[in-house]
């Protein structure tokens, strides 16, 4: 028993010895053999891509997951950022520290240009990656219907950049309101105009009520923040069209009561530095324009060769994969999955999660020598937030509304933060500002500074 | 006693209608005779000026500050945002935020060009703004000794915007290092150059090492962070040259101990894109440095037209006035003022706020018809930290270093970060950091994306 491991022994009980030994075995034997193992590459890391990755946790692949940002994104709550809610930190955390003890997965920053499918080959910025496996969950970005130029006059919110460009713009034209003598600059400072009305848009226009209404109320002395005119645009007839008929007539009532003009049935025609011009000629005058309307797939999924559909989703078969390549799955916002005839399955977290999820469990199949199983998507429900108290919920057997609906969107996004660290910071925000009606990121920063008059 | 305040009477005891009704009754007052009051124009809301700004709340002038930021920000913890540990909003607070409750003082948002002491006219981007008595706090950035082209190369420390910077390199070095199969270029990428030993360069010193020691130790797959290289740099033949030589010796002994390299008396001679090159020749190869050497007044005070030091700094009289101009006042970084031929006070946050409310008494004596007072400095001390249990104290009577420092410097911090709502967050980001060894802010964030390769 005088062995080198007597020491050892005084501070771990035996079972804890035996574990420490296993896992050590195991990993070693990981290393020995991480060269020669299939090799996984996953494009992106959103919810889709990073599931997938977390689900091979304990497959015997290499896992190579290639983002061009460093952090994965809680994106449902990227619109707290735009609004000064939230810190970028709350909401965002590093890829790399999500995966640093899965011992199979790296990490790789890098902008992916194309996918060669024939070679198996990835090819980024900085040369080319080899897969045995490839899960391609690129995502998309906003869509601007042709008219690319409206992109800088108007910012979608997709990134953490995004989200604190639009906090800059909106927190600046209330400086400039405060500033002005001019009428008619003071009008359009403090006139937001919103461009879509599904749960980013209205989630925007909402938020931004809030803060005109409520939080900047006390802040100024020369304007007041309350008589902000808040406008949320949309072609089609009703908000949130995804929803139940009901629902959407909810979240516009609710919308009007917040103080957002809802105008629906209107058509954008021109977005330029002074405002919006609808079809029909009538004109908004705006300084700041957020655009939530259209979402285009990433341009990636058409480098794979396969049918797409006009919004550039990859047609994928009901394992996910693409046709001719069962080693290629394509999940999240970037795929279009409809089997039997279907409609395609919306762009939510909880899609791109199980689909993730499923690839994982595919590809761990093939490994084996089976099949690929048949894609199953399990609806929990989808809610969208309006502002304090207001909300709507469809959980499919029941629809709910205002206060009950808020309070749950709460809960479900509180659950969902626990896999976060950032979770006990965010309440706190949440508290505060419930509480104090403030909004503590209300920061102006940004390399643009000064601003042209 | 059927009057109109009768239902009043049922929710208040008498006290608090008296108390309700005096307060209504002086504002009612103070707006009425708003526009005839002294106007008191603030230059910059850091530390002297906001101070001053409060000290001001219940003296009968209209109170008008104007910075380029939106924000005040506690900058002794600049260091923290840089090095990923604390986010923007953790460490900034809205100028309006703090001021909304002061009825007499109004905020704008605005880049002073310069002063005309004669018109009594501060002329912005914007326009100008009378005042009858003037508080110049307009601080001082990092000064390149005239090669401004370093700037680029070579970024300091002073506003949100730079620490994100430096941030965003200091993170995308790891990330170059982690994908390149160029050993030169890995050297240079795991090489953190900071030049001047002051307290921020020690600090950041510090953090850099222990982010790469600790923090991102199990992050990567390719490169072992803790092989990074930090060197600090300074002219001077030892760090904190402000500091007692004993505080110096001990500083330097635990910079080395949590791996940095002290290089002292270098004198550096040229940046470019690859590196430092020192007097002498010798060259370090390192893709990210950080500027942490030089100051220079902001030039606003050159265009009073009274006398300035070689940093720019205006020589203010013994009550912070200029010579000539009793009703202008210039405090903080901006100030150089030794009486009785002593050292000029250094570029502290505790020598700016006493000196804030000092000038805000001098402006009321003024009001009174009454006489300014010579300012004095209490002096309760100076600290730096250096990282985990390390740091640096002198308190006059006293001097320590090590592990009581850095607890004294920990409780300074939090008691002064008490009056800023953002003081839990904080406290929780830290203990967090403290306990997991982790940074919760490591977000590449920026418009430069995707950087060349």
């Amino acid at each position: 028993m005088e062995s080198g491991w007597m020491p050892l022994v005084k501070y771990f009980t035996s079972a804890e010895l035996c574990a420490l030994l296993s896992v050590s075995v195991i990993e070693t034997l990981m290393n020995v053999h991480q060269r020669n193992l299939p090799r996984v590459v996953i494009i992106g890391g959103g919810f889709g891509g990073l599931e997938a990755a977390k689900a091979l946790r304990k497959v015997p692949v290499r896992v190579t997951l290639i983002d061009r940002q460093n952090h994965h994104l809680f994106q449902p709550l990227l619109y707290q950022v735009a609004t000064a809610a939230l810190s970028p930190a709350d909401i965002a955390e590093p890829l790399r520290a999500i995966l640093r003890g899965q011992q199979n997965a790296e990490v790789i920053l890098g902008s992916v240009r194309r996918i060669d499918v024939e070679a198996k080959e990835v090819i980024t910025g900085d040369g080319s990656v080899a897969y045995d496996y490839l899960v391609v969950a690129a995502g998309a970005r906003h869509s601007y219907f042709g008219k690319e130029h409206w992109e800088k006059l108007a910012p979608g919110l997709k990134s953490l950049d995004d989200a604190l460009e639009i906090r800059r713009r909106m927190l600046m034209a209330f400086e400039i309101a405060e500033k002005t003598e001019d009428d008619a600059v003071r009008r359009s400072a403090m006139t937001f105009v919103v461009v879509g009305a599904g749960p980013t848009g209205v989630e925007m226009a909402g938020a931004i009520s809030e803060i005109a209404r409520v939080t900047l109320v006390r802040d100024f002395r020369h304007i007041d923040p309350a008589q902000a005119r808040v406008v949320l645009l949309d072609a089609a007839p009703r908000v949130l069209p995804t929803y139940a008929p009901e629902l959407s007539e909810s979240a516009r009532r609710q919308l009007t009561n917040i103080g957002v003009e809802v105008q629906l049935g209107m058509i954008v025609e021109e977005i330029d530095e002074s405002g919006v011009t609808l079809k029909g000629g009538t004109r908004i005058m705006a300084r700041t324009v957020v655009w939530a309307a259209g979402n285009a797939a990433s341009p990636l999924g058409a480098s794979l060769g396969v049918p797409t559909d006009r919004q550039g989703r990859v047609v994928v078969k009901d394992d996910l994969s693409i046709p001719g390549h069962p080693e290629v799955f394509v999940i999240g916002d970037l795929a279009h999955f409809a089997p039997d005839g279907a409609a395609p399955l919306p762009g939510l977290s909880p899609v791109a999660m199980q689909q993730g999820r499923h690839v994982a469990k595919n590809i761990r199949a093939l490994l084996a020598g089976g099949w690929t199983g048949k894609f199953e998507y399990f609806d929990k429900g989808t809610m969208a937030t309006i502002g304090r108290h207001a909300a709507v919920a469809d959980a499919g057997f029941v629809k709910f509304s205002g206060l009950l609906a808020w309070l749950a969107w709460l809960f479900v996004h509180v659950i969902f933060l626990v896999s976060f660290r950032n979770k006990i910071t965010v309440l706190l925000n949440w508290a505060y500002a419930y509480f104090t009606f403030g909004r503590g990121a209300r920061l102006i920063t940004g390399r643009d500074w000064p601003l042209p008059p």
